[in-house]
């Protein structure tokens, strides 16, 4: 591989060319920002120049040029990602999605809505619901971009019903590393027409392309949700029930976890009570339906099965105010964790659901035995976690030796139980390592030569997921 | 591309060494339908030897040896596909997988069925089912393999509500041409870790590799199901008031269309009346629950829309005898099809929903165009056709012309329309001509190069997908 080129004046010049002079930024006038995601420990450098693009013929004009000049082009939604999957690790251009902010259809013809990937997961929900539907993916970050959702595969809250973002995908607009614009899927509701190139591009973290247009099944809007908030003796007890929760016929819509530390945490960062504080550990658990009857006979054999289970009451949320105090603390645990301490490192594995236990008991063995808080939280109905290791008052070079041993055993122990390495923050560059020791090389080796088909001189996002 | 190697005595005995005598197969003694599948006109020639495996390590032995030698390479499961996709066009071996016929685990704790490739989908269904939950994917040829389901990226009756069989796959283990063992996944419910080398495998359609082993996440079942029988007087009729049951608050498990000429020809095949027929279109909409108290309003919001949308009347089928005349008909439909012609060809356009109306016209006027008798039936609720052309008595010059022009006058509509080429029977090698005007240069050159990647020999299931 030859080096990537540095950005020139002259590149600048034909950059300039290609956008507004507005859209276009170098040297001091690129925020800090750019230099990192939601997960500071991930951040390198700053990229040369940021180019905010408004359309498809934007972005692949600039990807020839970078294709043909050797630049290396990083794309970035809101920058809300956890694996430092956005950093521009090797300079050069990031191009900027958040200006493609707008929802282009809501078409019920087709139940469809058809959007700009800069549109964040907040206001589809929002646009989606005022237009009388759903739009089911809920990941936890709601001011991600659908684009960045996409992009990771993100999961979130309501998969345990509804699936991943995955699932709703139907098409997707992208433009490729060598400047092509491809129109992968469409509006239908089924493809079965060659390679999935669609199903490739989802989850591949802005690796193989830049996506320009999506669209997205939307459902009819269900009539009510209720969440029972059970709380449990122990996380342990807590986490034994899901199993038997998601055997129920009704499928619930989410199935959460959390410990009375992380809910502390959020309280005091939020500045707000939590309804029924103090025990050890619960579950939420929620139902939708379209009749508060139907509602009811799910919640009442939820709370049956709960309390066979050892669960020490069960709770109600009906009312909006209390739904809301739950979901909000929920909404807030990263940020309330990260409001905690110094510095953190995160791991988000994905188990088998009756793996969950031992998973969550290792990690407590960890930080027993390397001193160092351990929080985590998750998608319980999903078998999928997120553990963050906080540095707290640990000195750098304690710190830095920990969290590498911490991290190795978490995802030897995930190995182990046949668990894999991300549910849905993704690879980036931060978990490169834990996916090859996961899948092994002959795979890596065949997502090496994916990349090299759509990438051949690596220059899209390089350094995440492969080399 | 250097020719395929021959299959000689040399090289039978080193396959011999590979699996016990009894499932080797040459010259006579291999079946007659092993040259085609269920769509005598995809027919070609004969393998020069058929092997039945019984697991991954023959597999792998198989394709080790086959790619030294380049020796082409074709898997079969049931033989039930419709565009030649198990057709050996190379000759050479046919890796037969309807011996690994086991279902290994029914896990409830995890929610999942992990099976052989061989196993039928009548036969996973029925033992999920007594297992007390749903296998959710139900394409209607039941005598088809879940490895073919899987490869071809299945859709079938319950789509609507329940996705189609990708979106059930959690894990696969899968023999690439170069004789390497691969496991894909694994049971856990979601997974973001590097490019998704499992969905790139799903509707590969056995390029890519061979699948040995596959998890699928299975559901709790639902306590009831009900269909409703709606007559229209024209099939646009019904087809027009499907996007408006689609809004409806709750999803229907099934939307299918059938017209009165389709249910003759499966009431004479079957030999049994269909109860309420003589009506020219109709729809056949379930629902499933858990409550008969839920079902019915969830029937009676769709058999109002169905009034309003020109419905001629709505017959409930509550009774086990009337559900099952009902779908046994549907069951029958493409077998009755064939049994009423010499021949015929067969079209899977997928339509963006409020576009199949526009396409059925279409196929009216095609069929008084050319004097052909045309039949379709498919999955209303998915836009999902299968429009079939009947030779009849028509001479063979004329009808090897007259299915050319019908079916590129069908694909050009389809493109016309946004549609893709298959909904779920996928491409083969009947249906790489249109593929490649459907998604274009750039893209068949993508799966060009993804398919080397895999197989750089092109030594397994040459001349499928691409070439």
């Amino acid at each position: 591989m030859k080096p990537y080129k540095k950005v020139d004046e002259k590149d600048l010049e034909v950059l300039r060319s290609f956008v507004s002079e507005d859209r276009i930024f170098v040297n001091d006038d690129i925020h800090p920002d750019y230099s990192h995601d939601e997960m500071m420990i991930y951040g390198k450098r700053k990229p040369e120049v940021v180019i905010q693009i408004k359309n498809a013929q934007e972005a692949a004009k600039i990807m020839k040029y970078a294709s043909e000049k050797n630049i290396a082009v990083t794309p970035r939604g809101a920058g809300t990602g956890l694996c430092g999957g956005c950093v521009p690790l090797e300079g050069g251009i990031v191009v900027n999605t958040s200006l493609m902010n707008h929802i282009l259809e809501i078409d019920p013809d087709t139940m469809s809505v058809t959007l700009e990937p800069g549109v964040l997961l907040m206001e589809v929900q929002e646009a989606v619901k005022n237009a009388g539907f759903l739009y089911a993916p809920d990941p936890g970050e709601k001011s991600a971009t659908v684009g960045g959702n996409v992009m990771t595969n993100a999961g979130g809250m309501r998969a345990v019903k509804y699936g991943v973002t995955r699932d709703y995908v139907r098409g997707m607009q992208v433009v490729t590393p060598e400047g092509e614009i491809l129109e992968l899927g469409g509006k239908v509701a089924k493809n079965s027409s060659g390679y999935s190139l669609l199903h490739l591009m989802i989850g591949s973290e802005g690796t193989l392309g830049i996506v320009t247009r999506i669209t997205m099944k939307i459902l009819p809007s269900p009539k009510k949700m209720t969440s029972l908030l059970i709380p449990f003796d122990s996380l342990s007890a807590a986490l034994k029930t899901v199993p038997e929760i998601m055997k129920l016929p009704d499928v619930a819509t989410t199935i959460e976890f959390m410990e009375k530390e992380v809910l502390d945490d959020a309280q005091e960062y939020l500045g707000k009570e939590f309804p029924n504080r103090n025990y050890p550990a619960y579950l939420i658990v929620s139902y939708s339906g379209n009749s508060q009857a139907q509602i009811e006979s799910m919640l009442d054999r939820a709370s049956e099965t709960a309390m066979k289970n050892k669960a020490l009451d069960v709770f109600l949320s009906d009312t909006e105010e209390r739904q809301e105090a739950i979901w909000n603390a929920r909404g807030a645990f990263l940020e309330a964790i990260k409001n905690s301490t110094t510095e953190m490192d995160e791991c988000d594995v994905v188990l088998n659901l009756d793996k969950v236990v031992e998973f969550v008991e290792y990690t407590r063995e960890c930080s027993k035995k390397y001193h160092v808080r351990i929080r985590s939280f998750g998608h319980a109905g999903d078998g999928n976690l997120h553990v963050y290791i906080c540095k707290d008052d640990m000195d750098d070079a304690t710190w830095t030796r920990v969290v590498h041993e911490v991290m190795d055993g978490f995802y030897a122990k995930a190995r182990e139980l046949n668990g894999q390495v991300s549910g849905e923050h993704g690879i980036g560059h931060a978990k490169k390592k834990y996916l090859e020791e996961s899948v092994g090389e002959t795979q890596i080796q065949l997502m090496r030569k994916i990349k090299q088909v759509f990438d051949p001189r690596f220059i899209l996002n390089p350094g995440k997921i492969v080399d």
